[in-house]
Order: C-alpha cells, then structure tokens, then sequence
C-alpha cells in the first residue's frame, strides 16, 4: 500500500512528482486559532530551497507555497487556522524533463528505480518522480505549521559530520549555523568542508553526511507506551526522509559502549521543582516519553546516489548496462536535509503534545 | 495518548503488567487457514524466557502461551487460524511485589519512572509495569503467528557487539548463534563475553550491546512510499523496544561515511531475471521499498538502567535521594533483545506482505 | 481484513469466539487516573446478561468479568486507572457445543454462515463463533470503562417498539425502563409485549424491535468534519452491532418528509448564554458536532435469525437442504441491545471528548 | 480533531471551503496500472454539478478537474495511476461572497454555523465554508477513481422519494433515470416532482428526500468482523453526507417489524455453484460480509436547512434574531445526492475489496 500519511491526530498527507505540475501537503487537525499565512511558511522552504549555493543541486525552484484552504479572517481581522484542513501547493517550474531521458530505460543504483519497478510495474521516471527529494519542500512546509502548534518548543539542526570529516563540539556556536552553506555550527569545519565537497562534485561524486537535531521546551509527559513511543514516532519520521539509512537518539549506538552507571542521567531536586538532570545520555526520552531534558537526535545520510561515475547496472528489460546520472544534483543530500529534519521534528512534537492532552487533559 | 497497537492491516496489541496477574496480545487481521497451535509459540518464547542462564535476570516464568481465540479445527481437522483475533495469554507466575518497595518512592534514572509520574500522574512501579521488558514476551508471541504469514522469509538476529567488544566477522558462523547463551556468532567473542558480562555483573554494574538482524527471502516490491517505507516501519519497530537507542538500515551511519560510488550496489543480470546486487550497502531496502536482497538492520541497546550501584536520584516528593535497584535484572538486556528483534522484524514483513499484495495483487 | 477494534484514540479491541474459553475486550488510551474496579463493570454486563427472564436466551453466563491490567492503587489508596491498556477478560462458562452440532453442515439463512465461509473458507460455527452476539458482552464491558470518562454525560438507551407494536410516547417513563424485561418506558406496552414475545418464543419465530438511545449533558463541539463526524462514527458504532439494520440520528427517515421550516430547530438566547433550542428535529447533531442538545438515535434490530421454523438453505457442499436451529435463542434479540447501544454511544461520545481536546484545548 | 480522510487502505482525503480559491482531494493507496485521465472523472462531476437545472442551486461552477499528481505514461503510452498519491484539484470560478454577508453574524438553524463556533471559535462562514456541500465535488471525484478499481461491480442510485411522495415501484424503470432531473426512476413520480419541488422552491422552502444505491456483482466475501463491518463502514460513509439523517440496510426498519422466519433469505444449489438467494431482506449483506446478492442502501436526506422563510435564532453574540438565508440554494439537497451516494459506495467498496485481498489473497 503506499501510506503518504503520517501522524495520529495532527496529520499530514503530501503528494506530487519531481516533474508533475506541483507538489503539496495537506495539514488535518491542525488546532482552531493559530495565525497562518504564507509568510509564515515562506522562509522554511526558503531554507531548504535548491540552487542557493554551488554545494547543492542548480534546479531552480521558487518554491512558493500558496495556502488553498484552512485559514479564514478572525474576528480580529487576523487570518488564522479554522481547524479544518489545510491544502498547501508548491508549483514545479524548473522541470527539465530532458535531463532523465536515461533513467527511464535503466536502473540507478541507490535509487528507487528498481523497487518502484518491481511494486508497481512501471514508475514515473521524471527526476525520480515520487522518490525524489523534491517531496521533502511538503515536509517542510507541513512542519511550518507545525511549529505554531507548539510555540514554546525550540528547534533547530545543523550538519556535524560531512564525509567522515566531523565538527568540533569545542567549537560548537548554534549562531553559526545560518552563516555557512552548510548549515554547519563549526566555522572551521564549514571551511574545510567546502573544498571536500566541492571536491567531491567536480569528482561527480557525492558524500554523505549527519545531521544532529535539539528540540528544547519539550515538557516532560509527551511520548506514549508503547507503539507510539517518542522515539518509536521520530525514528519512523527520520526514517522517511530520502537517503537517511540510521537514527539515533540520544548517545545512541555510542550508548551501547556504556555501562549502566556511566548511561545513568542522574537526578538532583531543581529550583522549578522538577528533577535537575545531571547528564542527557537518554536524549530527553525514557520509555518512549519526555523528561523534560532537550530531545537530541542524530541522523545519517547516505551519499547522494545520483552520481556522474558510471555504474553497472541492468535496463528495464533485464540487459547489463552502466548508467551515469546526468542532471542537477546535491553533491551531500545531508545539507538540504537540515530544514527537512527540522520539519519532520516539529511535526512528531506536534502531534504528541495534541495526543497527549488527549489523553491527560491540560494544555499538554 | 496510549497506542498500544502495531501494524496497519496485520496488527497486534499488547497489555499487561510486569507484575499484574498476566500479560499478552492480540493479533488481528491474520489470514485465514494458516495452521497454528501454541506448539508453534512457545519455542520463540522459550528462547525469550528468564533465567536460562547466569547472565540474564533470575526471575523464573513459565512463559506459557494459551490462545484463547482466532483458531478452530478446519474441515481437515487441522487446528487453522479463522481470521478473526487471535487472543495470546501468558500468565505473571514469578512476581515478588516485595524487591520493588524502593521503587515506588524514588525515581530510577534511565527507567521510565519519572517520564510515566510526569505524564499519567502515578504508575504501577511494580517491576517497572507497563515499561518493563516483560511486555516483550507478547510481541514475541505475536512474533510467532507473523512468521506463519511469511512461510518463504528467513529471519535470523545475534549479537555483535558488548559492552563495546564485537564479533569478528571473519569468524562469523550462523550456527553458533545458538550455542552460546549469547545469541553469539563468533565462538571466541562469545567466550570473551563470558567474562565481560559476568564481571559487569558481579559489579552491579550493566552492559549494552548491539544486535543485528537479517531477512533473507523477502521479495522484491514489499513497503510503501513515503511513510509507510519499510526502513521507517522497521525503525518504529525496533525503537519501540524497551532500551534501544539507536537504528541502522544497511551500512547505516557507515555509510554517511562513503562516498557515492562506494555507497553504490551495482546491479547485474541475474540469472532467475531479477537483477543481481554486486553489494547491500542499503540493506535490501531502496526508496523504502525491498529490492530482493537481505534486508538487514542494526539495533543498540543501552545497558541495562537496574543497577547495584547507587546513583543520584530524586523522590516522587521532589527531594534528593539515592538508588540502588535491587531484585533480578539483566546485566545485558540486549542479550534477551535478539529474539525480540527477530519478532518484530516478522511482524513488519508480515503487515508489509499483506499491504503489497493488498494494493498490487497477486501473492505477494 | 478483519479489524476489531473501534475507536481513534480512546479505542477498544474486541477478541473471542462463542464458544471458545473466554471472550474480552482491550481499552487503549483511557485517561489516567480514574477510579475503576469490576464493580464498576459488572452492573452493566447483569444487565445484557442472558437467562434473566424467558424472553432471553436461557444459556446461563455468569459473565463474571476480570481486570487483568491497566489499573493500580493510586497514592490515595484507590484502585485507578493507569492510562495503560485496560484487559477485561469473561471466562465462557456454558458452551454446550452439542446444541450447534448441524449448523457446521449447512448454513443458517440470515446468519454470517455463509458469508464467513466465503470469505475465510471455513468458520467456527460453534454457537456462531465470532459473529454470535455474545461478543457484546465484551463491549458492553468496554462501555463502562468509556461511561467513566464521560461523568456528566447521561445515557439511557430503551425498546420503544417489538414486532411492530411501538410504545405510545404520551406514556413515556424512564423510571419504567427498568422495571420490565423490556427495557420499554411504556409499562402498558410492556404488559402487551409479554405475550407478543412469548408467542413468537413458542411459535419457534423471532421478533425485530426499535431501541432509541439519548445522551444527555453532551457539550456543543464535540464531533468532527468530515469523516469522523459525531453522527458517522454513531453510525458505523451501532452498524457494528448484531442484527441491526437501521440507524437513524434525530427525525431520521422522518426528517426526509418535513419541509425546511418544519425541520428546523429554531434557537433562542438561553440564560445560561447558550443558545435554548426550541426542537431538535436534529438530534443534537449539526454538520456532525454535537450542539448541546441531547444525542438521539434510533437503531433498528431484524428479527433473531435463529428460529425453529424450516428455512430453505444449502449445505457447505452446496446441496439443498432445510434448517431449523436449534439450541437457546432471544425470540428477540433487540431487547438485550439496549445495554449493548448504550455501550456504543460511550465509547463513542468518550472517545469524541478526548479528540475534541487534541485539537481545541480545554477539557473538552 | 478533524478527520478529513475516509478508508483504511484506498484512502481519500479532501480538503477545501465553498468559497475559498478551491477544494481537492488526494487518493492514497490506489492500485497502480489503471487507465485515467481526467476524462474518467469528468462526467461523474457534471451529473453533481449546481446549475443544471431550476431544481438545483444556480450557483454556476464548471467543476473541472485537474489531476496533479499519481498518473504517468506507462510503457503501453496509455496515462495510468502509478500507485502513487492522486491529487484532484477543482478550483471554485463561481464565489459570489457577498450573498453570505448576514451568516457572519448569526446562526441558521440546522446549519453547522453554531456546532462550528462551539467547536472552533469561529467559522469560515462564506457559503457555509468547510461544511457547505460544495465539499462532495471532492467525493464525487474520488469516488470516480475507486470506480477504476472495481471494475465489475455495478453502482447506481435513485432518489425514491421526496417530500414525502414515493415512487411506485411497479412502475421502476431504471432507465429513466437519467431522463429527469431528479434522478427518479418512475417517470411519474418525475411528473409529479416538477411541481412539488418547484412549489417548494417558489415558497423559499425546501423538501427533504430518500435516495436509495445498489452495487451489484460484489462477490461474497467482502466486509469484516466486527468494526469494519460492511455496513457499517457504509452506513459511516453516507452518514458523513451533509444532510443525511438515517441510513437503512436491505429492509432496514422495515425489518423490525418481520418475523424471523419472514425475514430470511432462503437459500436455494445455483447454477454457477454459488448459492441462490431466494430473497435480500439482508441488503447484500450478513454478519457484515457480502453475501454476493446486490448491496442495498437507503438515506435519508433532510430538507435543505438554507429556506427564505425566516426562523427565530441567535446572534453570534447570543441576543435573539431572525434569520432568512438568501443565496442559491438546492430546494431539495437530497437530488443531487445521488451522484455522492454513488461515489461514497464505490469508495468503500474499493476499499473493502482491497482490504479482502490483504488478508485472504486472490484477486478479491
């Protein structure tokens, strides 16, 4: 079945090819009241946008969401959320359809192309068509309206490890983070890397990369036992995003080399009278539910798969082939991968703090 | 909210209590006609059960599954599933409410006592209750019946990793897996282990550990875009486990480390008509969908959180304390993890051959 | 696929066969912290409890119904709800298998004899296996779960006409409701129904009956455009039921006869600064949110399909055959509904609480 | 919350207020390799469409469709779904917002406005916004594509009374009708509505109606115990129509007044092998599983609550007025039901059949 719904009761629904006449989303659920116009929307896809830098793939994209439905003028005059869906339209304008005429004929490997082939039968070719990361501009724009939903919570992601090449957390300033194309908070790692990747471009290879993501303000009580756990929902999420391949929360794998005294997040009495954590080693989860301590996700990139280096590969029709994937590409898909993360972030929060007064009542 | 339910077409839904008189799970959506008696359970429990060795809890349960529901004698007089629920009961036969009383006053950091007080006002602090790792022998029941769904597919889990010390793959044989008690396919890692494990043990200390999983058989076309994908069902999956903290699919992180065409699984004529995959860096898994190869994935446990050794803690009244979790725990939970994994990777691919062959047809 | 569970985030899932051990019921995403225990139960299951008068079925249930999870003693020594899943288990005490020795050969006209075999390929037809409606019990154990998050919403369900002979409403008493076998308001219609439905008994026939059911103290706004709304969910909830065949919210069937002027309800400023409604040709439902007004809903009951008159019918080998089904029949299956429809508009009306402060705040 | 998606794996979202810029759909889960285009979708819409003739709205819209996304050129070069989201777009050409000005300020009984404040807090109140039938466009145009998807199971509906006057099913011609502009299939019932419709009209009133849909060729073995009962999944998507207020079965109320042994549906050896039903009291439908006889529903439809004869309510702000609704207006909403009835039938229907061959296989 193909599931293009994520979310219990804050939901959203994208659809669209690379290469059709637009992508959207469709936000449900969305709490009555909120203020909302595309302005607020805007800057997120902004961020996300192609074609911004030579480190990420020259398609020109405007972009531009328009809202269809869902927000109406208050009695205040202000346009906010009604409560019923919100339809938002991203229109393609720089689809060159020339570019993929090999795809069509065989398989990229790393992509899709096979397995869409071997479910469906046949698959839309165009720029990898559903498959492509072109669908994440819905992502983005749903989590824009996410985050009205949850004012209070702060969040932000940025690149730590390009290539195996990774920053330096002694030199970690989150102000850093908008200054480099790489949304990297290490101004001499965002240095470095620019020659690494735009090595690795000229190569017509690619690199992967991981992205860390903090949502703070989170209070303790939003997750749910047992199959709609915190991190259970934010693995899931992660794990949608194209090209992610591992997800970790907390100290993740790094956990795993821990004893159990070293892994403890030891509790003292705090000042507002919930517990003072003396580490965050859980990542602000403990079984599947907030503590209250910041929730710390770290997320791994594959390498782009497109590349201009031949690969064997078989046609369509089963004949041994090579392929090269000619077009406009992100060198480290990793980079626009930071507002997407962002986004998918603030959908899960979202969608757990509704849950949660669901449940338990109170303005969760 | 409580989400107590997996799956989208195959389900199961677990309840029960560490330490209330019984636990267990129902499974709906199951085909019809599929043979299934608790003969055909019981050994997956049995490889779950406590206390078969010194390296895991002491605690002694029988682990004995009655079904109560879902099947009846076909016309061949063979006990078959109906397709209506399939009810699972395992009866609590070894709790002593007594090596919990500290518990009930205090919070044990890495468990899920404050999260569950912050978010439901109280819990039952018995063995951990609803949190506990006792909730894994229902999906381990449940685990059961999902393989029966998905007669063609192999699924195997061991360990590969304590307390930082990994296997030698060079030495890796799957049939040592279970001639060790821990699920270990590398013999000399696993008389390593031996010593590891206990000392950390006799310490009162924990160990974490990292399993690994592998389905061989599954077909290319099962999972769905975009977030339906079988890696981010998997990773749902695998994150709902008590302890885990981190997921791979494939090389995983490793493979944020390559470079495209190292990354890269080229493809050649095969000699059955499907491609053949001169690599798996993606784990049998591309744009979320299977491409015919093992599926393969990576699981971290943290160490166990009940330890000997005190750590500094808060009480439910907010005042500084220290704890010390007394009674019968598992040095090194992940141990005790492999055939869990190995049940919720049959659930996904169950649900997920159901979901294909709903959409696509045919056999799936 | 088979689902048996209802319900978005307060949900419950159904389990069990006729005759099979036991039957239960699972509640998943109730609030925390309310008072329950069997008591709290059992008044409810009495009351749907067969062999309490001859107008019933005279197999003999105890229906002694068990909380094997979910509930814990509370700091203030009370037994409360923990937000965990609810397992409610009803042993089976009288199968007497004997009684359904035929039906296994040929299929009961009007039963899901048939249909099952179609779909599944083979049934337990033991007492009507799944398809029996001793599966209300379960949700009628459900539904007092569901009453415990709903306070001040009152529910009374009633029979308002048998065998086409309906109450006369200028004689309306719900203190009458109880007083007769009928559940009837209408105690001269209730003396007429005594030989109505005890001639049917004799006779070997069955009778069909109407059950209306009003809640009342429901808030305006609960409910949901478009495809959860309060009237929908109503709808498919008493679909769900055994032998119903008709449901009807408000004027119902009626209301397709009235002009618009007649149909609506008129409002006036109230002093309670809620609108006072002048009708409620509507129900209490409008665009499928609840306006204050109380719920009403009719539901139609066919006639108990198991008779002792010859039915025309076929064999599982598909031969002509007749059938009379023997064993311990309601002539009336409608009269044990009304704690069954009560049940439903619980579960329905809790579960619409919960959502309605997922998205609006409050306390719904 | 608001739930703006119908099914459980061919799944329909839509989206969209009356006089918003346009209203949409998405299709999910769609079984991939069907031939559409828009002309598939087309026509269902115009047999909806307001202005057709002076018994419906004057409102004049073209209702085009547009298909965003979810179709592709397969190797045949036939457009085919992809199995991939299909999204429908239908822009709204015929927004006189002005004619709604009054609305803002108060209530029209029988309207959403108040349910929707009560919920919401405000309301896009032009042409009854997100609650306007407008909304069905979408439905219509979903429910051409699950048409797609059960090729050989024929749908069509009629209305079979308004206002009280029903057809003589003596005299049903199905035939006819397409010939009338009420959908009516007694060419003298047509006769007679003209005038009692028009009446209605010229009285500023408005008349309620029955329509009545039948499926046919749907074989035995569709539908699921218990909560995704056939009908009750349909008796939810009916119910989810604006106006509609009670939902019938086969004999639906009728049935409540049979004695079982009337109200069987003899079973005769037929010549295909399947059983020959000697009637369908059942509707199509047992233990809410197809039985393989036609699907029979009725539905109500309430007189359109928008009349020019003024009714007492209150303002927004809770003092006394009256209302009288201006506009273009259905004088009977129930007409142009039929082509939604039809479309809300096949969408269940496709998804049923689906859900069939997810948990039994074959081609369902």
């Amino acid at each position: 079945m193909s599931f293009n719904t994520f979310g219990r009761v804050l939901r959203f629904s994208t659809w669209g090819e690379s290469h059709g006449p637009a992508i959207g989303a469709m936000v449900d659920g969305c709490p009555p009241g909120l203020p909302l116009s595309e302005a607020d929307i805007q800057p997120f896809l902004d961020k996300r946008k192609p074609g911004t830098s030579k480190f990420t793939t020259q398609r020109r994209e405007a972009d531009a969401v328009r809202i269809l439905s869902g927000v109406f003028e208050a009695p205040d005059g202000i346009r906010r959320t009604t409560g019923t869906p919100i339809s938002l339209l991203i229109e393609n304008t720089d689809q060159r359809s020339k570019d993929y005429g090999d795809v069509a004929k065989a398989y990229r490997p790393g992509h899709a192309d096979y397995s869409y082939d071997a479910k469906y039968g046949f698959r839309d070719y165009r720029g990898g068509g559903r498959s492509s990361a072109r669908e994440t501009a819905s992502r983005v724009a749903a989590g824009a309206v996410a985050r009205l939903v949850i004012p209070d919570v702060d969040i932000f992601a940025y690149v730590s490890e390009i290539g195996g090449d990774a920053i330096d957390y002694a030199r970690f300033d989150a102000g850093e983070i908008d200054n480099n194309p790489f949304f990297c908070p290490d101004p001499e790692a965002a240095k470095r890397w620019e020659k690494l990747v735009d090595d690795a471009r000229l190569d017509g290879s690619s690199l992967g990369a991981v992205v860390e993501c903090v949502a703070s303000g989170v209070p303790a009580g939003w997750g749910a036992p047992l199959y709609a756990k915190l991190d259970g929902e934010l693995a899931a999420a992660m794990m949608s995003i194209n090209a992610v391949k591992g997800v970790e929360i907390g100290d993740g794998f790094a956990a795993a080399r821990l004893r159990g005294e070293q892994n403890a997040d030891p509790m003292r009495p705090g000042e507002d009278g919930n517990p003072l954590f003396l580490a965050n080693h859980a990542g602000g989860i403990a079984g599947g539910i907030s503590t209250g301590q910041p929730i710390k996700i770290r997320i791994a990139f594959k390498p782009t798969s497109s590349i201009l280096i031949p690969v064997e590969t078989v046609t369509r029709q089963g004949e041994a082939s090579e392929i090269v994937t000619k077009g406009r590409h992100d060198p480290c898909v990793g980079i626009r991968g930071v507002p997407v993360v962002e986004a998918m972030m603030a959908l899960v929060l979202a969608d757990q703090k509704l849950l949660h007064r669901a449940q338990c009542g109170g303005e969760g």
